[in-house]
Formats: C-alpha cells, structure tokens, sequence
C-alpha cells in the first residue's frame, strides 16, 4: 500500500531479500515454459580475463542453474577482432536455444562497444542497451527491454509502498546504464515523480540533494554523499559499489556505496546489486515468453 | 561570450531574428549543394483536412522555396488506409529526389502513427521521432536528428549565450515532441544543466518553478506560468502556443503561451515558433549532406 510519505527511521529496502522473492517467482515461471517446451536461454559473452567481469559471468551463470534457465557462458581470448565477436553475436541471434545475450561490459578498447550492441537482435537484447530498446524506454513502450539495474531500483520502490507520484526524486549521475534510464522511467507515467539529473556539473549538489523524497546515487564515488546531503524521512538508494582499500579485511579491500549515510536504505552490498541481476532473470524470460510465443 | 549569470531585466531572445539568421545560412549551403548537383528534397505528407495542419503544412512548402529546396506535398484524403500511407512513405524512403520525410501530426484516428513513423527511412526522418534517432539522442550520437522544437530550444539558448552548465534547468511537460528531447539535451555533455522534469502530477509547481536558472514551459496550458513562479533573472523559455478567444480580435481568438509573465523572454507568437521550421531545414540540410555523400 503506497504511503502517503516515506517514514521516518528510514526503513532497509533489502535487496537481498526482494531479489530472492524474484528469483523465486523466475524460476515457477521457468517451470511453466518447460512444460510448454521452452528452457529459457541465456548466453553471456566474455572478452578477455578481467578478473571482475569473470565474477559477474560466472554468478550470472549459477543464477541461471539455479533457476532451471539454460546458460551458455562464451569466453573470448582478449585478442578478439571486431569481426569475430560480430559473427559470435550473429551465431547467438540465429540460435532457437538462445533467447538473450549479454556482452560483458567492458570489452577490451579495440573493441567497438556500441556496434556489437547494434548487432544483438534487440529480440535477444536482455540488457536493454540496443538503440531499440533505448527508444521504447524513452517512448514508454512496455515492449521493449528496459536496463536491469534502473528496472531493480522501481521495483525496490514499487515492492516497499514508496509514492513515486509527485514526489521529488534526485538522480545523481547521468550514465546510459543507470541515470538516463532510471530519469526516464521515474518521470513515465508509471511513477510519476518530479525527477532531477544531477552530475558532476551540478552546482551546490547537497542543497540539490536536500529536497529529494527519494534519492539515487549512481555516480561510483564511495561516500561521496553525507548523512546532511539527506533529507529526514527520504528515501535513498545507493546504486554505486565501490572498491575502497581496508588494511583490516583479508582482501585488503571493503565494498562501499556512493553513499556515507549510515543508515541508507539500500546497503552496499546487498542492495541493488542482487536486484540487477534478479531483472537480468526476468528480462530473460520475458524474451524467452516472446520468442517463443 | 557565456555570461556568468542570467542578466536582470529578461531580455527577449528573439526567435524570429534567430530563425531568419538561420534561414539565410541554410539558403546559402543549399547553393553550395547545388553547386555539387543536389538539391535538398523535403517531402511533407497531409492526411485529411485539419485546418491548423493545413497552415503548417503549407507555411514549410513556403520556407522551402524560399531557401531553394524541393519540396513536394502529399495531400491525402483522411480515409486513407495504413496499408496506403506506408505505401506513400516506403515510396518516399525509395526516392532519390527526396531527403526528409516529414507525416504531420495528428494524423486520422484509424493511423497507427507510431508505425509510420518506424516506417520512415531514419536517415530521412528530419523530424526526428523515429526509435534510431530517439536513440541516438539518449546516447549522445551527432548523427542522428534531433527533434525541431528542443533543437531550436537550445539554439536559442546558445546564440544568445547563456550559460547553462552548471545551472538550473525546469522544464513543465513529459512529451515525446518536446519534454523528454529537451531534458536529454539539457543534461548531455553539450549542455551540462541540472535538469528537472515536472508535469501534471508534481507537487508545488510554483515552488519547483522558482528554482529555475532556465525555465522552460511545455505544457500547453494558457499562461499556467505566473509571474511569480519565476526567479527575478531567470530565462524563461514559452514553447506553449495557445488559441485563447478574445472578442475584440477579428478572427475571434488571441495566441498566448504558457507564461503569463508580460517579460517573458521568448515572445508567444515570435519566439520558439520561428525556430523550430528553422530546425527543420537545418534537418533537412543535414539528411541531404548525409544521403548525398
């Protein structure tokens, strides 16, 4: 039930907690294909070793076992011309036993990013960066993909009653991958919110900060925002995650958000990012539903 | 020279002298395509008789042999099928003579504009509505077109060199023709504003409104904009133009804009309207430097 106003102690969105009740529901969904002779289909693909990227793939892969979904996990040595990743994606595409693909973000800089989007069958394009898909964002068009990290962050707000509508919501950043995307979908008729984009242009970016309902950092800077940039009773997601250096851990290193609030209402980690990968299941199936229809 | 801040009395940024400075520069490098064998082509397709519809329609055939363009107009009956339109627009996409393509909105209630507008050749589509160059706009892509009305928004505001990096920008209305472009635009690397997006359904608009460096109403509704919803300073941007009935004019209505403010910066009519056929031919200069490569 939609609040009149976010309450005051903040409350945890628990990603983690939200993100299992998704998987849960993926995978009844999954067991409904089956039966009607369709195993949703995945294929993620890798270029090069970077050792992040090989802990993203390898935990988008157990999801998807875990869930009943097929997956197929491409590793590509660094080396990899334009050409042969092009023909690897067109591979995929013409695949029936694909229904989407993911190009690991980032590919090596001879790679050319945008095109090897342009090549995924926008069909297939469960990370919803094809210009396609980008448009039906902008055009509210409920067909399309829509960025897995934006679609985890409405779905925390829907989940938890916040009353998107009217209510003044800051994003601060202005990525393709999280602040365009979650802009769009915030000031869309579903959520109806007041929405400001703030970066690292913005002027005096705490007052900017001070009026949010809802606040969204997803600008990568650990704890750039402070406990008096937040207005009492708001409601804040952090999107960043962040590697800071922590002699006490045996890593060397902590995980932290954009966020220095102590208490925030997504934490990092825990918060968003099980989500995104919990819309990356969704977006799957969602391709496998319409593919297959 | 960018000014620090927005000088005190508004000026007017005149767009009927901006769109004529315009004009002239699109005359001269239509002479100088000429000059290598092409002639720009702009085709502008009428389904039905809605007056106002007529009015433009005819008002960019006019601009276009001012400037030396081709331009052919298609006057279709409003009975006209889906079937038949794509007919006219795949016929158009195919014709060399023709660079833009331009259906004028509303068509009949039978049309799926939408699809029309897919069908459109996105290399010709000077309107820029079509999913590649709403894309293209998202992802900060030079190459796509970019929509007349928020195009000629921001030349206004460049020409008459306010600074908006940095500053505040509202803009009251979501629309796919000019809210959202606008706010893309204004939160883009070229511009670099603090960009909120209010509407019908925000809270306290005259309170979001005071906020503004640049204040920019979209909405369509009579002078909703109050002289003191708006900072002493501020630039005040009027894209609204409404028909409002005043018995002492002979046609039986006035023009008015969204902004009631008498120092309103961009006058309604003489303003934001100029700029945007302006845009247009730009547009259209660009697809025939594009196609004619």
């Amino acid at each position: 039930m939609p609040l009149a106003a976010p309450m005051n102690p903040p409350r945890i969105l628990d990603g983690k907690a939200l993100a299992a009740t998704v998987l849960e529901a993926s995978r009844a969904e999954a067991a409904a294909l089956h039966a009607r002779g369709i195993t949703p289909g995945l294929a993620v693909v890798l270029v090069g070793e970077d050792p992040a990227s090989q802990v993203y793939v390898g935990s988008k892969a157990r999801t998807c076992a875990e869930l009943g979904f097929y997956s197929r996990k491409i590793e590509l040595p660094a080396s990899t011309t334009q050409d042969e990743l092009l023909d690897v994606v067109r591979g995929l595409n013409a695949d029936p036993a694909i229904h989407g693909i993911l190009v690991q973000s980032p590919p090596p800089k001879h790679i050319d990013e945008a095109a090897i989007i342009r090549a995924i069958d926008p069909r297939k394009d469960v990370d919803g960066f094809h210009p396609e898909n980008v448009a039906k964002l902008v055009l509210e068009d409920p067909s399309g993909f829509v960025p897995c990290t934006p679609a985890g962050c409405i779905m925390l707000l829907d989940s938890a009653g916040i009353a998107t509508a009217g209510a003044e919501a800051v994003i601060i950043g202005r990525s393709m991958i999280v602040g365009k995307p979650l802009a769009l979908l915030l000031m869309s008729k579903h959520s109806n919110a007041t929405v400001t984009v703030a970066h690292s242009r913005s002027r005096d970016l705490p007052a900017i900060c001070r009026r949010a309902d809802i606040l969204i950092a997803a600008v990568g800077r650990p704890e750039m925002v402070r406990a008096d940039w937040i207005k009492p009773g708001a409601v804040v997601i952090d999107v960043g995650i962040n590697r800071v250096a922590d002699p006490t851990k045996k890593s060397g290193y902590r995980l932290t958000g954009d966020v220095a609030y102590q208490e925030v209402i997504t934490p990092v980690p825990g918060g968003v990012g099980p989500m995104t990968i919990a819309m990356l299941m969704r977006n799957t199936l969602q391709a496998a539903r319409q593919l297959g229809e």
